[in-house]
Parts: C-alpha cells; structure tokens; sequence
C-alpha cells in the first residue's frame, strides 16, 4: 500500500509558508492503519523491546498500538505539569518553536531495551530529547521510528548515533 | 489481572483534594497493558466498528490499539486549534475546568459505527461532548468504554443513552 496517498498535505498550517502532513486521513483508514503498525512491527522483528516510548500526542497515537502488538509497555513523555508523579525534564526545539518535555522517573529500568516512535521527524528535536531523557534513566534506545520524514529539515543528521526508520519521506 | 493493582493513586494532583488515577504504571507494564486491549476487545466482539474515537490526549493512548485490535480505523478528537482541516468544535466541562473539543468534518460518514474510548470516566463531560460531535456527523455512537470509572461523579447518569463499560472503578 502507498501510504503516502493517505496522507492529506495542507498548506499554510499552522504558520503561512509550512505545508502540514495530516495523518487524520491515514488514521481513519482501517487498512492504512493496520499497515502502518504491521510495517512498524516487521521493522523491529527479531530484536527485543522492553518499552516503546511516545511523545504527547502523536507519539500516543502509533507508540501504543505497536507496544501492544510485540507485547511491551508504552511509556508516554508529557508537555510539563501532565505527568503527576517525579519527573525527569529537558527543554526542546521543534519545527514551530520551544517547548519542554518531561519522563516518569520511575518509568525505565537501567538496561530496559526502548523504541521510540511518533508521528514526524521533522528537525529531530523532539526525537534527540526524547533520547536523552531515556538515556538519563539507563534505558537503551534500540530504534527511533516515524511515519513521516521531512528530510530538508535533516533530523537526521542530529540522531545519527541511533537506527532511525521512516515509512512516509517529504520531498521524495 | 487486577488492572486496578497496576493504577497509582496521586493524592492532590492537578490540585489539593483530587486523587488523581495515574495509568503510566499499567501502561509500562506490557501484560497490564496487553489484558486492557484484550478486555475492551471482548467487549465489542461480535459487533461491527468501523471507527473508534478517542479525545486528546490520553483517549489516544488506548484508542488506537484498540482500533488496530478490531480492524477499525481511528479519529482523534482534539484541543482547539490542533486539528489542520475544516472542523466542528463543542465546548464541554470537565473534573478541573472548561474546554472546547473539535473533530475533523470528513472524518466519520453517515451511518458509520463508532466506539468511543478514553483513559476515564469522570463527570461525563468530554464523553458526551464526544458523543455529540459524532451524532452531528451523523455516526453510530456504539459504545462509550473507558478503563477507569469515578462512581462518585456519576458521569454514567449523562450517558443513559448509550452503552457504557469500564474495566475499574473508584470507590468500588
């Protein structure tokens, strides 16, 4: 299945001048979900995950159904003030400004295998903070997965010390 | 599985007096986790879904696993300003406040069967504000599931429309 095709591109959202990937599209499509987290789970087949984490609130979307369909836990990370027991902070860039983000303390084990997922690797902001919180906890981050790429922001080059995996790029 | 051994109990969160349910520890917990999808699963077998429905942020935890469960797709109802394309918006109370929720115009067609899942059922207010932006697109409402249910603020009493199950409840 093209995924692509199922994700409707709007321009001038939220800011004039950027060209919005909405995965609404895709999501309300049953066999375009279901693709979705089966290409996810082939991608990480054969190699263990004790937790998949996601960031509010795209992260939940995908990070949840693939931790329930290889059997590991999900972890949510939270804008601030969202999580109610000890948490872990880091300040972040995104794609439309600044924001922080913040961890359970308690929710990763020194040694714990996590995978990382959202919607979009955009500059990769959120996605290197992501890793760090987990990191500052001893997990170890065994992938960094998205369905969409924007690969002129070149994310990627600041997460090149992990297995980073699109689905979706823009431009291709 | 006593899901309700696995949820943390915060005292005075987001402020003095409530007893804020924290489901972070049953989600980290993979077989927790799994038996919440499975049970809600068991619930709607055997009824069609085309759609489920979960509000931001944390009906989007089990929503999609649930919907990838059973085959359906998934519509994310969000905050204001979130959602990219034309939209219908519903103010609602909630247990802390007020709030508005919008719901993407294409995203359910006439006649179309709708699950509605969210984290918890407390005064009622974002379900049947959610229920409401369905019917106005003219869907099925099928089911309201939650995992957690506050008795005490008989949010079920708004609901007597629909049908209604969670998997906890406090006091019980």
């Amino acid at each position: 299945m093209d995924l692509k095709s199922k994700i409707r591109v709007i321009p001038d959202f939220p800011e004039k001048g950027i060209s919005f990937k909405d995965i609404t599209t895709l999501l309300k499509d049953k066999n375009a979900l279901k693709e979705t987290i089966d290409r996810f789970t082939e991608l990480i087949q054969g190699r263990q995950v004790d937790l998949v984490v996601g960031p509010e609130a795209r992260g939940f979307i995908f990070g949840t159904a693939l931790a329930y369909n290889i059997n590991a836990g999900f972890i949510p990370i939270r804008k601030p003030g969202k999580l109610p027991h000890k948490t872990l902070t880091q300040d972040y860039t995104l794609e439309y400004g600044n924001d922080s983000l913040e961890i359970h303390e308690d929710s990763i084990l020194p040694g714990q295998k996590v995978l990382i997922i959202d919607d979009l690797l955009a500059t990769g902001g959120t996605l290197l903070s992501t890793a760090n919180l987990i990191e500052q906890l001893g997990g170890e981050v065994v992938g960094i997965f998205t369905l969409i790429e924007l690969t002129d922001l070149k994310g990627r080059d600041k997460l090149t010390k992990y297995r980073v995996e699109s689905l979706v790029s823009y431009p291709s």
